[in-house]
């Protein structure tokens, strides 16, 4: 059973989507089509390779992912194939594929099958939902294009740590707007483990990493690791990011404190 | 054929309710996923009641129901799966399900199917997804857990009527701000039947049910019953809510009036 | 393999699309029921004419699409079934159907298969969902009602053309800000060819066609023809209606320019 699924900047409002869903049923009309997400804001692939880092590994290996967003093939942002962890992602490489990848892939391929027509605007359509079925149809990758070494680098943020703490950033704000930073649980589990600390973001602090969220009362802090093992910090049942005045990019600081008796300084939260 | 529907606060921009596709598509490549909507506002359990009460009875005997939001397990809100009306719904009991149901359900069990892992953020993907996917395969809601006799009540806002009439509110707003009230045809034709009767919302007043929205000139105010045998109140091809200044919540009264010679007193619609 | 598809105004945050959806399952388990978009602007039908104009032809032929909007029947609305280009359209005729086609249908009958209940608010589900999987299930249109002769016209605008040019205006707004005009690629190849020509928006300038968005540099004005073969002005990576001031409607000229040696008017563009 061919599972593909579909992550752009096409909005839900527009033809496009339906568009290359169309296509696919036509060659694999039990395709099993799944929409990551069209709202990714225009262009914007590192919200799009946050989405689909996130997404992937929770559908069965064999899937085929394609990339809906700066799709124009360009000489410097070849279209490629790339097989990673067991999947199959499609898309035009402006940096997206590095965001997405954690480790090197497992095989990556230029994109040499046709496009279908002389227009170039709509690659996802005319030329990605090709190679996914043929993909989902039993070719190799290495059926669709000559082996490609080089995939654009593009820096994400990455924590950077001491003996003193971590210092993070925000990445991501969710529709509740809990707010998730590049710190992993590994990381935190490294440097700070069981021993006291503080996570600073603007001018508050949290001490104590929750379960869940009904850790604490409605409308408090509170830091957790959620089901992607990042860090976040949140409100219980409220909008954190406006209500704190945090905004992607902000900095997060774990620092290691002295331990100290009880009382000595009263928490803030 | 699996059919497994979610309803959710997740919003459409994130991955959410991707993971939780994907992890069901893993066990189950050829179930039929349907999304009723994630657009619930968060933590908002009388809006996904209302949704879900609509929704469910159209899909075939058997489905299952994922309710994806307020889905931290804690005592008080433990995770359930009920067997009503012969569908499965599954969740935290913060009270939704004695919103949704009408009457007892068949069957009610305390999930004690194991969490996937230790996080407790993304109940699920982690936990209803599995439930679901074993009640798919077949499985007895027995299977799932021990019986669990109390369903946390929650107090949905009941229609009152006398001899005089009907006194309701209004619980939902729909995309064309159509505004739909609790009085059931049921409760409409006991009390009012088909004497003559005076509808009144704010300083609104509608004399007469209609069968369709084009009964009445564009703009114009009219009174039906949808499609879910509940009295609503609208404007023909205008967004009633806005227009007249109507919140959820707000009252609507329906009188019996004493029949008249025409003319004694002009309609004002 | 049974494909629906779902053409409506009802958004994505109320039950309406998966009371259609579950009800299609119930008798065709194993339908495919594509959402081409439930965001066209409430009765809107010259907008869900142009999505489903541009979506239907990429699904494979004999697929049936419900169009959910307008579904109100009456004398002059009448319920039909049609079948264009191979596929099903069905839907209330408003004028939409000619809205939809380029040329005349292979054949049109007026649905008479009942109603499922006496409401008339929700045909899609009670009566449109019916047909579809009754013509999914094999049965000939002629079976869902008699042949029905006159669509009603509703008027497009056409662009018009003389020795000088052409006349047109933007039809539509895509979800990037591109704007899309009437003005087909045969049209242009008919009547500009490959001679110099100005294409006139507002107070601004297009002398060239692109064949891609990257032709020109971040937010500079391209014209190009998208993948529905429309000529389409964009601004590259950026929003081109507003930042241009353009709306729905506003013309657009493209005048042949007599040849002259370069530099005697600097492009603007």
């Amino acid at each position: 059973m061919a599972i593909i699924t579909l992550t752009s900047d096409w909005g839900d409002s527009d033809y496009y989507a339906a568009a290359v869903k169309g296509r696919i049923l036509q060659e694999l009309p039990d395709a099993v089509i799944v929409d990551i997400t069209h709202r990714i804001p225009p262009f914007d692939s590192t919200r799009a390779a946050y989405i689909l880092r996130n997404a992937y590994h929770n559908f069965p290996e064999g899937s085929v992912h394609i990339i809906g967003l700066n799709t124009e093939e360009t000489l410097e942002n070849p279209h490629l194939v790339a097989l990673y962890d067991g999947h199959y992602f499609i898309g035009a490489d402006d940096g997206i594929f590095s965001l997405i990848f954690e480790k090197e892939p497992e095989k990556v391929v230029i994109l040499e099958v046709p496009q279908e027509n002389e227009l170039y605007s709509f690659s996802s359509r005319d030329r990605f939902a090709k190679a996914a079925i043929m993909l989902s149809q039993g070719s190799s990758i290495e059926a669709l294009g000559e082996v490609h070494d080089s995939l654009i680098q593009k820096i994400s943020f990455e924590p950077t740590s001491n003996k003193q703490g971590i210092r993070g950033m925000i990445t991501h704000i969710d529709p509740y707007e809990n707010m998730i930073t590049n710190i992993s649980k590994k990381l935190f589990n490294d440097v700070i483990g069981s021993k006291p600390f503080e996570l600073n973001i603007k001018r508050y602090i949290c001490r104590k990493i929750s379960d869940s969220y009904s850790d604490v009362g409605e409308g408090e802090l509170l830091c957790l690791f959620g089901s992607n093992n990042l860090l976040q910090i949140a409100l219980n049942r409220a909008n954190a990011a406006s209500l704190l005045g945090v905004s992607l990019k902000d900095s997060v600081h774990v620092v290691l404190v002295p331990s100290k008796k009880e009382g000595d300084r009263p928490p803030l939260f």
